[in-house]
Protein backbone atom coordinates (compact mmCIF):
# COMPACT_ATOMS: atom_id res chain seq x y z
CA UNK A 1 0.00 0.00 0.00
CA UNK A 2 0.99 3.58 -0.96
CA UNK A 3 2.22 5.42 1.92
CA UNK A 4 0.28 9.05 2.31
CA UNK A 5 2.45 12.37 2.78
CA UNK A 6 2.21 13.35 6.69
CA UNK A 7 0.33 16.79 7.58
CA UNK A 8 2.61 19.73 9.11
CA UNK A 9 1.41 21.80 12.10
CA UNK A 10 1.59 25.49 11.31
CA UNK A 11 1.78 28.10 14.07
CA UNK A 12 0.21 31.68 12.88
CA UNK A 13 0.96 34.56 14.93
CA UNK A 14 0.05 38.03 14.95
CA UNK A 15 -0.36 41.48 16.57
CA UNK A 16 -4.28 42.21 17.31
CA UNK A 17 -5.43 43.79 14.02
CA UNK A 18 -2.98 42.53 11.48
CA UNK A 19 -5.50 40.54 9.76
CA UNK A 20 -4.57 36.89 10.72
CA UNK A 21 -8.17 35.44 10.99
CA UNK A 22 -9.31 36.43 7.68
CA UNK A 23 -6.74 35.17 6.09
CA UNK A 24 -6.88 32.04 7.54
CA UNK A 25 -10.42 32.10 7.03
CA UNK A 26 -9.49 32.24 3.00
CA UNK A 27 -6.39 29.89 2.97
CA UNK A 28 -9.21 27.28 4.53
CA UNK A 29 -11.42 27.48 1.45
CA UNK A 30 -8.33 27.12 -0.78
CA UNK A 31 -6.35 24.54 0.82
CA UNK A 32 -7.37 21.13 0.81
CA UNK A 33 -6.90 19.00 3.65
CA UNK A 34 -6.27 21.91 5.84
CA UNK A 35 -7.85 22.58 9.57
CA UNK A 36 -8.02 24.85 12.46
CA UNK A 37 -6.88 23.43 15.79
CA UNK A 38 -10.19 23.39 18.62
CA UNK A 39 -8.82 25.03 21.16
CA UNK A 40 -9.82 24.47 24.74
CA UNK A 41 -11.25 27.42 27.22
CA UNK A 42 -12.45 28.10 30.28
CA UNK A 43 -13.88 31.47 29.65
CA UNK A 44 -17.80 30.96 28.91
CA UNK A 45 -19.29 30.35 25.08
CA UNK A 46 -20.15 33.81 23.83
CA UNK A 47 -23.09 33.84 21.70
CA UNK A 48 -23.31 31.84 18.77
CA UNK A 49 -20.18 29.92 19.61
CA UNK A 50 -20.24 26.30 19.30
CA UNK A 51 -18.89 23.80 21.87
CA UNK A 52 -16.13 21.35 20.28
CA UNK A 53 -16.28 24.00 16.92
CA UNK A 54 -15.32 27.20 18.33
CA UNK A 55 -13.29 26.09 21.55
CA UNK A 56 -13.88 23.35 23.94
CA UNK A 57 -15.95 24.32 26.76
CA UNK A 58 -14.19 23.17 30.02
CA UNK A 59 -14.33 24.34 33.51
CA UNK A 60 -11.05 25.52 35.96
CA UNK A 61 -11.31 21.72 37.31
CA UNK A 62 -11.26 19.96 34.17
CA UNK A 63 -8.40 22.32 32.87
CA UNK A 64 -6.33 22.17 35.32
CA UNK A 65 -6.26 18.45 35.25
CA UNK A 66 -5.56 18.26 31.93
CA UNK A 67 -2.18 20.32 32.85
CA UNK A 68 -1.60 18.04 35.52
CA UNK A 69 -2.13 15.20 33.25
CA UNK A 70 0.22 16.61 30.80
CA UNK A 71 -2.43 16.78 27.51
CA UNK A 72 -1.46 20.37 26.61
CA UNK A 73 0.82 20.90 23.71
CA UNK A 74 0.49 24.62 24.89
CA UNK A 75 -1.68 26.58 27.40
CA UNK A 76 -1.90 30.23 28.41
CA UNK A 77 -3.72 32.11 31.38
CA UNK A 78 -5.07 35.41 29.62
CA UNK A 79 -7.37 37.98 30.74
CA UNK A 80 -8.72 35.66 33.68
CA UNK A 81 -9.40 32.65 32.02
CA UNK A 82 -7.28 29.28 30.51
CA UNK A 83 -6.36 28.90 26.71
CA UNK A 84 -4.63 25.95 25.50
CA UNK A 85 -4.20 23.19 22.58
CA UNK A 86 -4.69 19.29 23.19
CA UNK A 87 -1.97 17.11 21.94
CA UNK A 88 -4.06 14.08 21.19
CA UNK A 89 -6.49 15.67 18.55
CA UNK A 90 -3.13 17.39 16.69
CA UNK A 91 -1.09 13.94 16.78
CA UNK A 92 -4.30 12.14 15.04
CA UNK A 93 -4.78 14.30 12.15
CA UNK A 94 -1.04 14.72 11.29
CA UNK A 95 -1.04 11.01 10.88
CA UNK A 96 -3.98 11.12 9.04
CA UNK A 97 -2.48 13.64 6.35
CA UNK A 98 -3.99 17.04 7.57
CA UNK A 99 -2.04 20.36 7.57
CA UNK A 100 -2.99 22.03 11.14
CA UNK A 101 -3.10 25.49 12.16
CA UNK A 102 -2.63 27.35 15.15
CA UNK A 103 -3.71 30.30 16.05
CA UNK A 104 -1.40 31.62 19.09
CA UNK A 105 1.14 33.87 20.39
CA UNK A 106 4.72 33.97 20.86
CA UNK A 107 4.68 32.74 24.10
CA UNK A 108 2.36 29.56 22.63
CA UNK A 109 4.76 29.41 19.72
CA UNK A 110 7.85 29.45 21.65
CA UNK A 111 6.52 26.54 23.63
CA UNK A 112 5.51 24.08 20.70
CA UNK A 113 8.54 24.94 18.91
CA UNK A 114 10.32 23.45 22.01
CA UNK A 115 8.19 20.26 21.78
CA UNK A 116 7.54 19.94 18.17
CA UNK A 117 10.19 20.75 16.04
CA UNK A 118 8.83 20.11 13.19
CA UNK A 119 6.47 22.79 13.16
CA UNK A 120 6.69 25.34 11.07
CA UNK A 121 5.76 29.33 12.49
CA UNK A 122 4.36 31.89 10.70
CA UNK A 123 4.21 35.59 12.22
CA UNK A 124 1.80 37.69 10.21
CA UNK A 125 3.09 41.62 9.78
CA UNK A 126 0.14 44.91 9.28
CA UNK A 127 1.40 46.72 5.96
CA UNK A 128 2.23 49.72 8.84
CA UNK A 129 1.22 51.44 11.91
CA UNK A 130 -1.82 52.84 10.94
CA UNK A 131 -3.65 50.11 9.63
CA UNK A 132 -2.99 48.56 12.81
CA UNK A 133 -4.77 50.98 14.60
CA UNK A 134 -7.63 51.89 12.65
CA UNK A 135 -8.54 47.96 12.51
CA UNK A 136 -8.26 48.22 16.54
CA UNK A 137 -10.16 51.63 16.28
CA UNK A 138 -12.78 49.08 14.13
CA UNK A 139 -13.26 46.56 16.87
CA UNK A 140 -13.17 48.82 20.07
CA UNK A 141 -14.71 51.64 19.18
CA UNK A 142 -13.13 55.19 20.27
CA UNK A 143 -12.70 53.80 23.88
CA UNK A 144 -8.79 55.52 23.87
CA UNK A 145 -7.67 53.33 27.19
CA UNK A 146 -8.30 49.97 25.64
CA UNK A 147 -7.03 50.76 21.90
CA UNK A 148 -3.75 51.91 23.79
CA UNK A 149 -3.71 49.12 25.81
CA UNK A 150 -4.41 46.74 22.79
CA UNK A 151 -1.96 48.67 20.40
CA UNK A 152 0.77 48.17 23.41
CA UNK A 153 0.50 44.66 23.36
CA UNK A 154 0.25 44.40 19.63
CA UNK A 155 4.07 46.15 19.89
CA UNK A 156 5.00 43.78 22.44
CA UNK A 157 3.93 40.63 19.87
CA UNK A 158 5.07 42.45 17.02
CA UNK A 159 8.38 42.69 18.61
CA UNK A 160 9.01 38.76 18.78
CA UNK A 161 8.46 38.51 15.09
CA UNK A 162 12.34 37.33 14.50
CA UNK A 163 11.74 34.22 16.55
CA UNK A 164 9.50 32.75 13.42
CA UNK A 165 10.24 30.97 10.28
CA UNK A 166 8.32 32.71 7.76
CA UNK A 167 6.80 36.64 7.78
CA UNK A 168 4.22 37.44 5.70
CA UNK A 169 3.17 41.35 5.60
CA UNK A 170 -0.81 41.53 4.88
CA UNK A 171 -0.45 44.51 2.54
CA UNK A 172 -2.38 42.85 -0.03
CA UNK A 173 -4.82 40.76 1.35
CA UNK A 174 -5.00 37.91 -2.02
CA UNK A 175 -0.75 38.12 -1.66
CA UNK A 176 -0.76 37.20 1.73
CA UNK A 177 -3.27 34.65 1.01
CA UNK A 178 -1.05 33.45 -1.54
CA UNK A 179 2.53 33.47 -0.01
CA UNK A 180 0.51 31.64 3.15
CA UNK A 181 -0.30 28.84 0.17
CA UNK A 182 3.28 28.82 -0.80
CA UNK A 183 4.76 28.20 2.72
CA UNK A 184 2.46 25.50 3.38
CA UNK A 185 2.48 23.52 0.04
CA UNK A 186 6.47 24.07 -0.42
CA UNK A 187 6.64 22.54 3.72
CA UNK A 188 4.87 19.43 2.70
CA UNK A 189 7.14 19.10 -0.38
CA UNK A 190 10.04 18.87 2.37
CA UNK A 191 12.48 15.97 1.79
CA UNK A 192 13.18 15.24 5.21
CA UNK A 193 9.08 15.72 6.24
CA UNK A 194 8.31 13.13 3.96
CA UNK A 195 11.19 11.09 3.85
CA UNK A 196 8.87 8.16 3.91
CA UNK A 197 6.51 8.77 1.31
CA UNK A 198 9.44 9.43 -0.89
CA UNK A 199 11.52 6.30 0.02
CA UNK A 200 8.97 4.35 -0.55
CA UNK A 201 8.09 6.17 -3.92
CA UNK A 202 12.02 6.22 -5.24
CA UNK A 203 11.77 2.39 -4.30
CA UNK A 204 8.73 1.70 -6.02
CA UNK A 205 10.31 3.53 -9.17
CA UNK A 206 13.30 1.59 -9.09
CA UNK A 207 11.29 -1.81 -8.27
CA UNK A 208 10.05 -1.08 -11.96
CA UNK A 209 13.32 -1.64 -13.64
CA UNK A 210 13.03 -4.60 -15.92
CA UNK B 1 16.13 53.96 1.21
CA UNK B 2 14.03 50.73 1.94
CA UNK B 3 15.86 47.55 1.55
CA UNK B 4 15.12 44.78 -0.74
CA UNK B 5 14.47 40.95 -0.41
CA UNK B 6 17.79 39.22 -1.32
CA UNK B 7 17.25 36.55 -3.80
CA UNK B 8 17.73 32.80 -3.73
CA UNK B 9 19.91 30.54 -5.18
CA UNK B 10 17.97 27.22 -6.46
CA UNK B 11 19.86 23.88 -7.11
CA UNK B 12 17.26 21.72 -9.38
CA UNK B 13 18.64 17.84 -9.86
CA UNK B 14 16.90 15.26 -11.59
CA UNK B 15 17.40 12.02 -13.66
CA UNK B 16 18.06 12.88 -17.03
CA UNK B 17 14.18 12.23 -18.85
CA UNK B 18 12.40 13.37 -15.91
CA UNK B 19 11.49 16.64 -17.24
CA UNK B 20 13.49 19.12 -15.78
CA UNK B 21 14.40 21.72 -18.38
CA UNK B 22 10.99 21.86 -19.45
CA UNK B 23 9.50 22.70 -15.99
CA UNK B 24 12.22 25.29 -15.46
CA UNK B 25 11.40 27.04 -18.92
CA UNK B 26 7.95 27.22 -18.08
CA UNK B 27 8.72 28.42 -14.41
CA UNK B 28 11.37 31.25 -16.03
CA UNK B 29 7.98 32.70 -17.39
CA UNK B 30 5.88 32.61 -14.62
CA UNK B 31 8.03 34.01 -11.92
CA UNK B 32 10.06 37.26 -12.26
CA UNK B 33 13.25 37.84 -11.07
CA UNK B 34 14.15 34.60 -11.81
CA UNK B 35 17.33 33.74 -14.36
CA UNK B 36 19.26 30.42 -14.94
CA UNK B 37 22.67 30.28 -14.34
CA UNK B 38 24.76 30.82 -17.54
CA UNK B 39 27.75 28.04 -17.25
CA UNK B 40 31.00 27.90 -18.58
CA UNK B 41 31.84 25.11 -20.58
CA UNK B 42 35.04 23.60 -22.70
CA UNK B 43 32.77 21.71 -25.45
CA UNK B 44 32.37 23.09 -28.30
CA UNK B 45 28.98 25.04 -29.25
CA UNK B 46 25.93 23.15 -30.94
CA UNK B 47 24.11 24.67 -33.27
CA UNK B 48 22.05 27.06 -32.74
CA UNK B 49 23.88 27.63 -29.02
CA UNK B 50 24.88 31.24 -28.54
CA UNK B 51 27.90 32.37 -26.91
CA UNK B 52 26.71 33.54 -23.02
CA UNK B 53 23.25 32.84 -23.33
CA UNK B 54 23.53 29.09 -23.27
CA UNK B 55 27.27 28.37 -22.49
CA UNK B 56 30.42 30.80 -21.97
CA UNK B 57 32.00 28.75 -24.01
CA UNK B 58 35.79 28.71 -23.07
CA UNK B 59 38.95 26.59 -24.25
CA UNK B 60 40.68 23.73 -21.87
CA UNK B 61 43.55 26.47 -20.89
CA UNK B 62 41.00 29.16 -19.73
CA UNK B 63 38.46 26.62 -17.82
CA UNK B 64 42.07 25.09 -16.35
CA UNK B 65 43.27 28.69 -14.86
CA UNK B 66 39.63 29.79 -13.53
CA UNK B 67 39.87 26.51 -11.42
CA UNK B 68 43.05 27.43 -10.40
CA UNK B 69 42.14 31.50 -9.44
CA UNK B 70 39.27 29.65 -7.22
CA UNK B 71 36.60 31.08 -9.30
CA UNK B 72 34.07 28.44 -9.61
CA UNK B 73 31.29 27.59 -7.17
CA UNK B 74 31.16 24.22 -8.72
CA UNK B 75 32.78 22.57 -11.91
CA UNK B 76 33.16 18.83 -12.99
CA UNK B 77 34.44 16.54 -16.23
CA UNK B 78 31.87 14.79 -17.63
CA UNK B 79 31.82 13.43 -21.02
CA UNK B 80 35.40 14.68 -21.29
CA UNK B 81 34.29 18.06 -20.90
CA UNK B 82 34.60 20.56 -18.07
CA UNK B 83 31.33 22.40 -16.80
CA UNK B 84 31.43 25.04 -14.07
CA UNK B 85 29.23 27.68 -12.27
CA UNK B 86 31.51 30.90 -12.03
CA UNK B 87 31.45 32.17 -8.54
CA UNK B 88 30.91 36.07 -9.76
CA UNK B 89 27.45 36.54 -11.76
CA UNK B 90 25.54 34.39 -8.91
CA UNK B 91 26.81 36.84 -5.76
CA UNK B 92 25.97 39.80 -8.09
CA UNK B 93 22.61 38.68 -9.10
CA UNK B 94 21.24 37.22 -5.38
CA UNK B 95 22.05 40.93 -4.15
CA UNK B 96 20.30 42.65 -6.63
CA UNK B 97 17.59 40.22 -5.39
CA UNK B 98 17.14 37.93 -8.00
CA UNK B 99 16.70 34.21 -7.73
CA UNK B 100 18.68 31.83 -9.74
CA UNK B 101 18.41 28.50 -10.88
CA UNK B 102 21.27 26.46 -11.62
CA UNK B 103 20.46 23.06 -13.04
CA UNK B 104 23.27 20.58 -11.87
CA UNK B 105 23.89 16.79 -10.67
CA UNK B 106 23.88 15.42 -7.29
CA UNK B 107 27.57 15.78 -7.50
CA UNK B 108 28.08 19.94 -8.15
CA UNK B 109 24.55 20.02 -5.69
CA UNK B 110 27.06 18.89 -2.88
CA UNK B 111 29.79 21.21 -3.73
CA UNK B 112 27.12 24.33 -4.08
CA UNK B 113 25.98 23.03 -0.44
CA UNK B 114 29.11 23.17 1.09
CA UNK B 115 30.05 26.48 -0.20
CA UNK B 116 26.77 27.91 0.42
CA UNK B 117 24.80 26.75 2.96
CA UNK B 118 21.91 29.09 1.84
CA UNK B 119 21.13 27.59 -1.60
CA UNK B 120 17.95 25.86 -1.91
CA UNK B 121 18.07 22.15 -3.53
CA UNK B 122 15.24 20.51 -4.80
CA UNK B 123 15.29 17.01 -7.00
CA UNK B 124 12.71 15.94 -9.74
CA UNK B 125 11.48 12.59 -9.43
CA UNK B 126 9.76 11.08 -12.68
CA UNK B 127 6.23 9.70 -11.56
CA UNK B 128 7.71 5.99 -12.65
CA UNK B 129 10.17 4.12 -14.51
CA UNK B 130 8.40 3.61 -17.64
CA UNK B 131 7.84 7.48 -18.33
CA UNK B 132 11.85 7.75 -17.82
CA UNK B 133 13.04 5.13 -20.30
CA UNK B 134 10.30 6.45 -23.00
CA UNK B 135 11.94 10.08 -22.54
CA UNK B 136 15.10 8.51 -23.59
CA UNK B 137 14.16 6.39 -26.27
CA UNK B 138 12.49 9.66 -27.33
CA UNK B 139 15.96 11.43 -27.37
CA UNK B 140 18.65 8.68 -28.07
CA UNK B 141 16.77 6.56 -30.44
CA UNK B 142 16.11 2.78 -30.18
CA UNK B 143 20.09 2.75 -29.25
CA UNK B 144 19.62 -0.07 -26.63
CA UNK B 145 23.58 0.70 -25.48
CA UNK B 146 23.35 4.20 -24.83
CA UNK B 147 19.27 4.30 -23.79
CA UNK B 148 20.95 1.76 -21.32
CA UNK B 149 23.76 3.88 -20.19
CA UNK B 150 21.54 6.80 -19.76
CA UNK B 151 19.07 4.41 -17.51
CA UNK B 152 21.73 3.33 -15.38
CA UNK B 153 23.13 6.88 -15.04
CA UNK B 154 19.39 8.41 -13.94
CA UNK B 155 19.13 5.62 -11.57
CA UNK B 156 22.80 6.63 -10.42
CA UNK B 157 21.37 10.04 -10.32
CA UNK B 158 17.87 9.35 -8.39
CA UNK B 159 20.04 7.13 -5.81
CA UNK B 160 21.06 10.44 -4.00
CA UNK B 161 17.31 12.18 -3.67
CA UNK B 162 17.08 12.67 -0.20
CA UNK B 163 20.54 14.55 0.06
CA UNK B 164 17.88 17.28 -1.64
CA UNK B 165 15.82 19.94 0.85
CA UNK B 166 12.94 19.37 -1.35
CA UNK B 167 11.37 16.73 -4.06
CA UNK B 168 9.23 17.47 -6.92
CA UNK B 169 7.26 14.34 -8.61
CA UNK B 170 7.21 15.51 -12.21
CA UNK B 171 3.71 13.54 -12.67
CA UNK B 172 1.38 16.26 -14.09
CA UNK B 173 3.11 19.25 -15.12
CA UNK B 174 1.42 22.02 -14.38
CA UNK B 175 1.20 20.64 -10.93
CA UNK B 176 4.63 20.50 -10.60
CA UNK B 177 5.65 23.71 -11.87
CA UNK B 178 3.26 24.99 -9.35
CA UNK B 179 5.25 22.76 -6.50
CA UNK B 180 8.65 24.14 -7.79
CA UNK B 181 7.09 28.03 -8.05
CA UNK B 182 5.44 27.62 -3.60
CA UNK B 183 9.04 26.26 -3.41
CA UNK B 184 10.23 29.27 -4.47
CA UNK B 185 8.14 32.00 -3.07
CA UNK B 186 8.19 30.11 0.59
CA UNK B 187 11.93 30.25 0.57
CA UNK B 188 11.76 34.13 -0.33
CA UNK B 189 9.67 34.63 2.63
CA UNK B 190 12.02 32.83 4.98
CA UNK B 191 12.88 34.61 8.44
CA UNK B 192 16.09 34.62 8.79
CA UNK B 193 17.14 34.87 4.91
CA UNK B 194 15.49 37.99 5.05
CA UNK B 195 16.43 39.26 8.48
CA UNK B 196 17.83 42.76 7.00
CA UNK B 197 14.48 43.10 4.82
CA UNK B 198 12.11 42.54 7.76
CA UNK B 199 14.01 44.44 10.68
CA UNK B 200 14.00 47.65 8.73
CA UNK B 201 10.36 47.11 7.95
CA UNK B 202 9.58 46.36 11.29
CA UNK B 203 12.01 49.35 12.52
CA UNK B 204 9.93 51.67 10.32
CA UNK B 205 6.37 50.19 11.30
CA UNK B 206 7.43 50.98 15.01
CA UNK B 207 9.22 54.81 14.13
CA UNK B 208 5.45 55.47 12.55
CA UNK B 209 4.35 55.25 16.54
CA UNK B 210 2.48 58.46 17.79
Amino acid sequence: MMKHKTGSLFIISAPSGAGKTSLVKELLTRIEHLTVSTSHTTRAARQGEENGKDYFFVDEQKFKSMINDNEFLEYAYVFNHYYGTAKQSIEVDLKEGKNIILEIDWQGARQIKSLLRSAVSIFVLPPDYHSLQERLHGRHGNDKDIVDSRMQMATEEMSHFKEYDYIVINDDFDEAVDELQSIIHATNLGCCRQSEFYEQFVAEIMAQQP
